[in-house]
C-alpha cells in the first residue's frame, strides 16, 4: 500500500477495536502521515460539579490525537509518557477539538505536540507526549 | 468542622456531582487531609485492540485521585498541568489503584505525586501534577 | 517607549547583571517581542568523559531563551517550571543555538517552546517551560 | 568488584573526566547504588541581576545528582529527559543540596526524583528525570 492507503487503514483499524473512544464519543476528524485532528462533544456526564470537563478527558482526547498521529506511519506505537497544560476550562455543551503534530519523529521514539481548542478556536490545553514504536 | 469532617464532606460533595467518575466506575477508597486513594476496575470498555488499558483512562485515574487529596483541605483547587509516565501496560479485569501524596504544598499552589499500580503492586504509572486553589 | 525600545531596554538590562550567562559565553543573538534566540559555543570544559555537553548546560541554554522571551513584554517574568527531552549529544566544539517562541500567552503566566539545534540543524533538544510575570 | 566499589569507582570515574562540575564547584557529597546527593554553593556569578540563582544551574545540580545515581549500578546510563519545578528562589551564599533517589527503575530506562533543599531545609525545586542505559 501506498502512504495515504497505510494511513487509512490503520486509523480504520484502530478505531474499530477502541471501544473507549466509542464510548466517549470521540470523533476522527483527519489523519495523515504524521499528523491528526479528533473531536469530543462535552456531554453534562464529562462535567464535575462546577461545570468544567475533567481535565483527564481532555488529556484523553489529546492522547488519541498523538495515538491515531504516531500510527499514520503503517508500525504500531504505543504511548510513553505526556505532559499537559490545562489553560482554559471546557464547558458542557462544547466540541473540543485536538490536533496532534510532529515536535520530533525520531527513528522509534517521537514526540508530538497537541492543540486542544474549543468552538471559539481558543486553546483549552497545551500537550506535548513521547510514543515508542514497538515490535510485531 | 474539624479537618477529617471538612475532609469528607468535601469528599462527599465532590463525588456526588460528578458523573464522569460514576460513569468510569472510579471509586473513593480513602481521603485524608493531603491525601487520596482511588481505584478502577478496567472493563473491556477501556481497552484499545492490544488488551490495553487506554493511557488517558489511567491518567483520569490519577488526576482523580490528586482532585480528592487537593481538595481535602475545605477549599477547593483545580488541576493546573501534569506529566505523565507509562510504565506497564494495564489490561481488561484489573483493579488499578491511584494513590496521591503531596511532593510540595504552597500556600495557593501545590504539587503532587500519584502512583498507580495493578493487583500485584507493580507501579504501572507514575503522574506528578500541579493544582490551584481557587477564590470563592 | 515603544515596543522595540522596551525590548531592547529590557534585554540589555539583563544582560548586563546578568553574569552566569556571561561566564558560559551565551550570545543574546536575538530578541523580540514574544521571542528570542541565544546562542553558545561548547567548550571542552562543558562536557563529559564522553565528550558530551551537560544536559544542564543545554537546559540552561533553553531556560535562557525563555527568560529573553518572556521579559520582552517590558514586565519582569520568572520561570516557574520546565521539562526538556535530549534527543541528540552535543559535543565540544560545536555552537548550539536555543529559538524560543510562545506556547501560548496568558495574562500573568506564559507557555514557551524552546528548540535548540546543532550547526548542522539538527534538533539537540526540545524544552517546554512556564514563566509567571511578578509584581514590581 | 562489589556493589559499592563498582559505585565508588564509577562516581570517581565520572566525577575525574567531568570539567563542567569542577567549574561549577559541585561537590559529590555521597553516593550509593540507587542514590546520590550532590551540593552546590552559589557564587555571585551564578546570579541574575534579583539576586536569584539560575534556574538552569539549579537544574543542573539537580541533573547531576541524577547523573550519579543512575550510574552508580555500573553501566552507563544518561539523561533522556527532565522536568522541574522551580518552588522558591536560591540566592548567593547558600549551599544548596539535591537528593536523587529512584521513581521507578526499568530494564534499561529509569526515572528519578531529585529535590533540591535550600540550608534551612526548604526544598527549592522538585526535579523529575528519566535516563537510558546505552550499551558498550
Amino acid at each position: 500500500m501506498f502512504g495515504a492507503q497505510i494511513t487509512n487503514a490503520s486509523a480504520a483499524a484502530m478505531y474499530e477495536t477502541d471501544a473507549a473512544i466509542h464510548d466517549l464519543g470521540i470523533e476522527i476528524v483527519h489523519v495523515e502521515e504524521g499528523g491528526a485532528v479528533v473531536a469530543m462533544s462535552i456531554s453534562a456526564d464529562m462535567v464535575n460539579g462546577h461545570d468544567v470537563c475533567h481535565g483527564g478527558l481532555v488529556f484523553t482526547l489529546a492522547d488519541t490525537a498523538m495515538a491515531y498521529a504516531s500510527n499514520s506511519f503503517g508500525s504500531v506505537a504505543l504511548a510513553a509518557g505526556a505532559s499537559i497544560e490545562f489553560l482554559r476550562p471546557a464547558h458542557a455543551g462544547q466540541r473540543i477539538t485536538a490536533n496532534a503534530t510532529p515536535a520530533h519523529i525520531g527513528r522509534r521514539t517521537a514526540h508530538w505536540d497537541v492543540e486542544v481548542t474549543n468552538p471559539d478556536g481558543d486553546t483549552i490545553a497545551i500537550f506535548r507526549g513521547r510514543t515508542k514504536v514497538i515490535d510485531g
